[in-house]
């Protein structure tokens, strides 16, 4: 008798990966840029591949996407116009969009099938396209914050890693145009890999915004399927303090529900176990 | 061409699972009680399995051990007389260990082999057996702390999952045995397992501990190489709190290296994220 399984394996490594049953594959498509694929798995939920990489699960997505965004929101003053690069899932763009303050929010998405993907499947991100608020450029992020106009109080990298055409987005020139279209209280927020299975990627990055910005503060979150599970993110900030800026009357009225962040989680996320702070401050 | 290769995965779910290269067989046995197993792996070194779940690996059992005992250890006014249940492979005795005022250690470890393989296999964790302090049973820890006359300062349970042989580890009367046989102002800590990937059963440890102990605190860390990677342990406490008694003046002078724990940590790992504060306030 034949029992046949179809497995996703992600290795993180040569010698190691999270692997995910694909319990029904839903769609599949290869865009100019890459890869898409997503499929169910009865642990995780709808899952969502952009070359063969996990981007996002069903089950754990709001660790990442709450996790990328809130701390920064609840420690600029008045945040009202945010760029998010990348994010074409439409999470980012969700999470930012939960606070009544925010007036404009545009995504430069550079492969416009990630939009439209997770427009028809991945619904629980994209609720955020129905928001009027939002505005999509289609377009490369490394060239529109060298070339835009436009003034942000906010930007989010929210990219796959930073190999092939993402690799840009992680370096001190890219990171130089966001702090000129920063405005003068601004802050860049971006995912900095995993220092435990990525530690060089997440020490680079770290390194590179801080040739840039004055303030850099590297903070972390679970995302269990991510490599690891440990994941960074840097706040890069022009005059705000996560810990002095803490914007609680803002917090105390804020309606929309959080899974992950909360105001405690807020400072504890930037304290490091040794292991990080070794890698960061080596 | 043929192109072979070993692999093990470690389902954490009938559809989920994490997977390691067996790169090196080291060794296996089976033991009177479970399947030993340890191998070389290129990214997480060695490998240590106990029916085919892993224990630990040399890369990542520093968040374990290093979690499991040293907020507890910090907490404590002046501990000297430690139990562990469990913990064969020794590396939270290890941990224990790395603090001058302990005393004694006993461990009530009910497979010998586990001791015997640390010893020959993980000398990263098995140092311990070379101090003096430590005092080995072999024997079931459930009837240990029901019959023992001596009374501690601490209790670590370091065991496998809450099944099989070691359910009863995680019971209500267990956790009343070990009131009991703790001094009056004893602390119990216990892993309670994954709230992400198995929060029925980090629910269900809290709770049972609930019934016993006046003060429990649930608390956070990293383990990579576990179900999720976001990982638990309860903190039961007859009078003291972990928040209020952290105990500065010995950190200041603790002279052993850690590669997790910190100060910041110590505060920060009680911090739960809000899907957790809602799976055992529920």
């Amino acid at each position: 008798m034949g029992l046949g399984e179809i497995w996703f394996t992600e290795k993180h490594n040569p010698a190691s990966g999270f692997s995910l049953k694909v319990d029904r594959f839903i769609y599949e498509t290869r865009s100019q840029f890459q890869r898409i694929v997503v499929f169910d798995n009865a642990d995780y939920e709808r899952v969502f591949l952009l070359d063969d990489l996990i981007m996002l699960t069903e089950k754990d997505e709001f660790t990442y996407h709450e996790m990328l965004t809130q701390p920064t929101l609840f420690t600029h003053k008045n945040p009202k116009n945010v760029l998010i690069i990348g994010g074409g899932d439409g999470g980012t763009a969700r999470e930012i969009l939960k606070h009544k303050m925010i007036k404009e929010v545009d995504m430069v998405e550079i492969d416009k099938e990630v939009i439209e993907t997770s427009k028809r499947f991945l619904k629980f991100c994209g609720k955020a396209f129905k928001d009027k608020r939002l505005k999509i450029t289609i377009g490369d992020g490394i060239k529109y914050v060298k070339e835009t106009n436009k003034k942000y109080d906010l930007i989010f990298v929210d990219s796959t890693d930073p190999i092939g055409m993402a690799k840009g987005l992680f370096s001190k020139s890219f990171y130089r145009n966001c702090y000129k279209i920063l405005k003068e209280d601004g802050i860049l927020t971006t995912l900095s890999e995993s220092p435990f299975n990525d530690p060089k990627w997440t020490k680079e990055i770290f390194n590179n915004l801080k040739e840039v910005f004055k303030n850099v503060f590297l903070y972390l979150s679970f995302v269990p399927a991510y490599p690891s599970g440990v994941w960074s993110f840097c706040m890069a900030s022009k005059i705000y303090h996560p810990l002095k800026n803490f914007q609680e009357e803002r917090y105390k009225n804020f309606k929309s529900k959080t899974k992950y962040y909360n105001k405690e989680i807020h400072f504890a996320c930037f304290c490091l176990p040794e292991f990080v702070k070794d890698l960061i401050n080596a």
